[in-house]
C-alpha cells in the first residue's frame, strides 16, 4: 500500500454538463469546469481525470476502460442512477472501487429519485452536500491510501 | 413578441424511423419523411427542423443544443418516454418550451406505456391523434406567438 | 366528406363554472364564458355548443344526447376524469369522436389526478396548455374534416 | 423453405464484452470471443454474425439493420432486458424472428432481473444454461429450417 | 310468508338505457325495453317495476324509496358498481333483499371492473349470463317465496 | 336445439363433503346429499350427476371426462377457486358450458376469497344465495335449452 | 372580527337522511331532523342552515352557492368522502372555511373508508364522536369568531 | 353521571416541547406552556394535567397510570402516531376515553403521516385546527358529562 | 462422463393431455402422443420416458421417483408452474438436473402466468417455441453429455 | 378431562418424505422415520399416528378422517402451507385442535414462505426449532390434558 | 454441554404488565405475576428471571445485558414485534439463543400484526397457545440441554 | 465565518455500543470507543462530543439539547433510521446541520433497511464506508467552515 495514489477518474452522467445554468436553486450557479479547477487546487497531489456523457453506454465504456488504469472512480450517474441496470452491472464487473456521489438530496425530491440501482454495488455513497460531495469522495481515497 | 417565429425542432425517439413499415395497424402506413413534406406544406411559414435517434443520450444532446436556437420543440421520445429520467431532466433543464406528442393512444396499450416521465416537465401533451398530433403541436406554437 | 362541419359540443364537468375565480394560479383569471366568446371569434365557421354540469349523470345524459346530432365532442370531465367508470362507458358507447382536454398539467399535480379513466376510449387527449387546449381540439376537428 | 440458412446475427448487450473476466462465479471464465470460435466449429453450416455494444440505441440500430438481411437473430440484451421499452419496440417492429438468451438464471437473482420487457415480443426465450443457451438458439434456427 | 309476492323493482344504472345500440358484441342487440316485455311474459305473476338513471344519487333515492314498498330489488348499478360507496351504503341501509346482476362477465374485462363495492352487501350476485341474469334473479325471488 | 336436455354434472370441490357439519353459520345445516335429493325432486326432467373430490387434479379429470358427455357443468371449486390456474385451464379447455356457483358471499369474507381464477372462463357465476345457487344454475340450463 | 356570526351551513351527503333508521348500532337511533332541533337549542345564536342530498353534483352546487353567503360550512360527505375528487375540488375552490365531520370512527371500519379525499382541503376534521361531532364543529366556529 | 368532572390528562408526544420554536409556519409561534395557561383560563372548571415525553414507553406508562385516575385523556402522540403499535395497544387496554388531537392537517403532509395507528382505538379524532384542537377535545368532555 | 446417456424423463402437468384438442390457436393441433413419436424418431439414441398427470402430488411423486434413475428431467408443470411451492421444493430436493419447458410464450399471456415458482430451481428454462421446446431440452442433455 | 390422552395424528405434507436426504443444511440429516422412533421413545404414553402425502387433497382427506378419532393433530403442510386455501378450510371445518409446525425458520427464507394460510385457523404454531418442533407440539397436548 | 442449565431470562414488552386486566377475551384473566409463580412451580430446576418494560430501548438494554449471563432468552416484544428494527438488531447481535413467544394468534388479528421483524433472527417462534407458550419455550431449553 | 469550529456532537443509536463484538463481518472488529480515540487524534482541532443510547426518545432529547450548543451533529440512528418519524421530526425541528452516517451499505442489506426516514431532513448522507464515514462527516464540517 506504499505506492503513490495518482489517478482518480470522475464520471458525470447526463445533463451535468449544464451545471451552473440549469435549475440553479437545486444545483447552484457554478459550472462543473470551474468547480474542477477549484478541486484540483484543493487536491494538488491527485491526478483528477474527468469524463461526462449523456449516453448511458459511453458511461459504461468509460467505467470499463478506467478499470485498473486508475486508483479510484467517482461516479455521478445523474438520471441513469435510477434506471440503469447496465451501469450497475458495469460497476459490479470492474475491480476499481467506485464511490457514488450526488449533488442534491435525492431523498427529498420526486419519489422516482429515491431508489439508486447503483448504490448496492459501490464502495459507498455521498449524497446531498452539493459539489462538496466530490471533495469528500476524493478525501476518502486519500485517507484510504494511508 | 413581435418577432417572426422561425424554427421549430421536432425530435423523434427510437424506432420512429420505421414509421410506415412497422406495426401499421397502430402507427399507419405513411413514413415520417413523407409526412414531414406534408407538414412543411401545411405550415409554410415555419422552419421545421427534424432529428431522429435511437440513442437516448443523443436525444438529450439535441435538446440541449436546440435550447435558445429554436422557438419551440416537439418531442416524441418513443419508448424512452416511460423510462428516461435523463431526458426528463434535459427537458426540465432547458428554457425552450417543449410539447410532448405521441402518435398512438398510450393509455389503451400495455400498462408500462401508461406512465410518462416527461409529461410533468413539458408545456403540454397531445396524445392519440396519429401523426396529426405534430400538426396540432405546430398549431400551438403558431397561436402562442400571437 | 364534403358536408360542412357545423356543430361541436363542448362538455365541461364539475367546478369548471368557477373558472377565473378559483385557484387562479392553476387555472388563470378568465371565466369560461369570456373564453367562449373568444373561441367563437377565432372559429367563426364552427357552431360551438356548450354544456356544464356538476352532476356526473347529467354529463352522461349530455354525451348520449349529443351523439350523432353533433360532429364532435370536446370533453373536460374535471374531477370525474379520475373516478367515473360511467362517463367512460358513455364515451365508449357513443359513436361521435370525443377529444379529452384538460387545462392544467395533471401529471404534475396530486397522484390521484395522474390516471384518467376516460383517455383510453377517447380519440385523443390534449393536456396542459391552459384554455388553449379547447382551441387545439377544435383545430383537430377542422383538420379532420378536410 | 428449401433455401439454405446462411446468416444468424448474435447481438450482445452491455458488459457482455467483459465475459470471462467479470463475476466468473456467475458467468464462467471463458471470453465470448473464445466461445464464438467453438460455436462456429460446432455449427459450420451457419454464418454467425456478431455484434456487441454497451449503447442501447446501437442495439436498436443493429436490430433494425439486421432485419431481412439475416435469417434469425439471437439477442442477449444484458441489463437493458429489464429496462428498455425501446429495444422491445425494435424487436416488435422488425420481421425477423428473435430468440432471447440469457447466460444466468435471472429468476434466481435480484428481483429487478425477474422481469424482461423483451420476452413477450420474442419467438422464445432460453435462459439459464450458461453459454450453451446460444447453441440451443442456433439449434432452434436449424431445426426450424427443415 | 303466505302473502302473494307482488312487486320486484329492477334498477338499472348508467348507460343501460343504450342497451341494444352500444357495444353490441358485449351487450347484445336487444333493447332493455324489449327485453322487459319478454320478462313480463315469462313471469306473469310478478309485478315488475323498472327504473333507470345515469345519476348515482337518483339510484340511491330509488333504493331508499323502494324499501318496504317492494318485495325484492334487482340492481345493475353499471359503472357505479366499481366506484360508489354511496350506493353500497344505501343497499346496506335498507331492509329489502337486493340481488346484484351484471350482463357481461366483469372478471374477463378491464381490471377496474373486477371489484364490486356492492357485492358484499347484497343477498347474492348473478354475473355473466347476458340479460338472462335478470330472469334468474326473478327466479330467486319466486323460489324464496315458497 | 330440439333434443332433450338430459345430463348436468355438478362438481363440488374440497370440504364440500362436510356441508351441514362444518361452520353451519356460514354454510347452513343441511348436507349436500340431502340437498341433492330435494334438487332432483325440484328438477325431475334433469339427470343430475354428482362428483365431489378434495383433490385438485381429480376435479380436472372430471371436467375433462364430462366434456361433451353432459349438457352442462355446475362447478363449485371450493378453496381451489382462488388458487387453481390448472382448474381454470381445464374449464377453458373444454367446450361444455360451465356455471360457477358459491354458497356463501365470498366478497364479504377474507380478502383471499375475493378473487376467483375461474370466473373469467365460465359462462357465468351465481354467488351468495346459499344452496339455492345450484337451483338457479340448473334453471339457467333449462331456460337456455328453449 | 366584530361582526356577529350568523350563518353556518351544514351539508349532509348520501344516506344521512336515513339516520336513526339505518344501521343503528353504528349511527344511533336519533334522526338528523330531531338532532337538528337539539343543536339549534344548544346554539341559539347561530343561524344553522341544513341541506342533504344523495347526488354528488348537488353537494357541489350547494358548496358553491354557500360560498361567501355563510360564515362557515360543516360537511359530512358520507360515502362521497372516499371517492369524490369533484367535491374536493369544490371545497378547495371556495373561500369559506369547511370543517369535515363524520359520525362514526371511519378508521375502524372497512379499508375503503380509511381514506378521505376531502380532509386535505378542509380547515380540520372531527371524526368518531357520533352526532356530537356537529356540535364540536359549531363550537369551533364560535371560538374562532372571538 | 351527576359527579363533577375534575381531571383531564393531556399527553403530548415527541418534539411537542419545541412548539413555538420549531417549524413555525406549520405549528405556529406560541409555546405549549403559554397555550396551557390560556386553556386553563378558558376552562376554569377542569383540572388539566399535562405530560410530555419524547420516549414512546413513557407515554405508554402515562396512559396506564392515568387510567381511572382521570376522567378523560387527550393524546397527541406526535411522530409515534404513525409507527407505534404499542401506544395503540395501551390506548386499547385502558378504560378511560382517549381523544386524539393533531395540530396540523396530517392528510396534507407527507404520505407517512396519513396513517394513524391510534385513531381506530380512540373515542374520536380532532385534526387540523391548530392548538384549538385541544380546546375542542375539552369541550367534548364537558358536553359528554351533561 | 464417458457413460452413455440413456434415459430422459418428460413430465407434463395438468391439461397437457388435451394438447391438440384445446385452444389450438395457442397450443397447436398436434397431440402430445403424436409429437412424442416424432421426438423419439428425431432422438433415436435417447430413451424417452413420459408421464402426465393432472394431480400436483403425483408430479411430485414422479420427480422424487425419477431422481437418480434417469439422466435428466424435462418438466412442463402447466398451471402448477405459477402456484406450486411444493413442486418447486421437489425439484430443489432432487439431484437430477431439471429443464423447464413451456409451449406458449407465458410472458405475453395473463399476468398470473408471468411468474414461475419453478424457474429459480431449474437448470434452465426454454419458453415459447411451441412443442419444439422439448426437442431443444433434449438437445441440451445431449450436448451436456459430451 | 380425566380420560387418558391416547392418539395424536402427525400429518406431513409434500417432500417431507425426503427428510434427511434433501437440503440437509436446512432440514438436517435425520430421516423422519428415524426421528419418529425417537419421538415415540420420548413420549411413551402417546399413541402417535403418522401420515405423509404429496397430494394436497389426501392431506384434506386425512384431516377430515382424523377429526374426533384422535385427540390432537400436528400438521406440517410443507409447501401447501403457503398456497392451500383448501387445507385451511379443512382445518377450520374440523373440531380437533390442530397445531402447526415447521422445521425451518420460514421467516428467514424466500418471501413466498412468509405467509401461512393455515396459521390463523390453528390453535398455535411452532416454527423454526428443527424437528424439535414436533416434540414441543406433543408437549402442548400433554400439558393441555392436565 | 454437561453443565446444569440455570438461568432463563423472560423479557416482556409493552402493555404485558396489564395482563389479566386488559382485553381479557384475547389475553385471559390471569396476571403475568400469578402465571410466573405457576411457571416456577412447573419448572423448579430453572432459575427464571423476569423483566418487563414499555420502553423499546430498555428491552434492547436487557437483551444486551443478558447475553452470556443467562442460558436462554424468551422474548415477547409485544407491539414492538412489528415495528422494531432495533430490537431485531439486538437479538441478532447477541449470542444467547432467543425464543420468540406470543400469547395470541397474531395471524388472525389486524394485518399490521402479521409481520414480525424479530422472527427471522430468533431460534424459533411459539405463537398462539396463550400463556402456555412460555412453558413450551422453557421446555425447549430443557430438552436442548440434554 | 471566521470563528473557530469547536464542537461536533456524534450521536449513535441502538446497538452501536456493541460495535466490534457484534456481526464483525458487517461492522468490523474495532469498538467505537477505540475508534473515537483515533478520530480525536486525526482531528485534533475539533472538540468531539459523543452520545449513545438504545432509547429512541433519548436520541431526540440529545438532538434537542445539542441544538445551538454545538456546531454540527453527526447522527447514526441505527435501527431507528428506518422507523422513527419522531427522530426525523427532531432533526427537522432543530437548526444545527445534521449529517447522517451509516457504517454498512444499507442498500445491499434487507429491504427494510433501504428506506431512511431521516435522510430527507439532513444536510447530507455518507453511507457504506465503514467507520471512515464519521471521518468524512467531520471533514465536511471542517471544509464548510472555511
Amino acid at each position: 500500500m506504499n505506492k503513490t495514489l495518482r489517478k482518480i477518474q470522475i464520471i458525470n452522467g447526463p445533463n451535468l454538463n449544464l451545471l451552473g445554468q440549469r435549475e440553479t436553486d437545486v444545483y447552484g450557479r457554478i459550472s462543473f469546469d470551474d468547480f474542477l479547477l477549484t478541486l484540483k487546487q484543493d487536491f494538488p497531489k491527485i491526478d483528477i481525470l474527468y469524463f461526462q456523457s449523456n449516453i448511458e453506454g459511453e458511461i459504461i465504456d468509460c467505467l470499463q476502460k478506467s478499470d485498473k488504469s486508475v486508483d479510484g472512480i467517482i461516479l455521478n450517474a445523474g438520471g441513469y442512477t435510477h434506471t440503469s441496470v447496465s451501469i450497475r452491472d458495469a460497476v459490479s464487473a470492474i475491480q476499481t472501487k467506485v464511490v457514488e456521489v450526488h449533488i442534491s438530496n435525492l431523498a427529498s425530491r420526486e419519489s422516482f429519485r429515491h431508489t439508486s440501482l447503483i448504490t448496492p454495488v459501490c464502495k459507498g455513497s455521498i449524497i446531498g452536500f452539493g459539489l462538496e460531495a466530490y471533495a469528500l469522495a476524493l478525501q476518502y481515497f486519500i485517507r484510504m491510501k494511508r
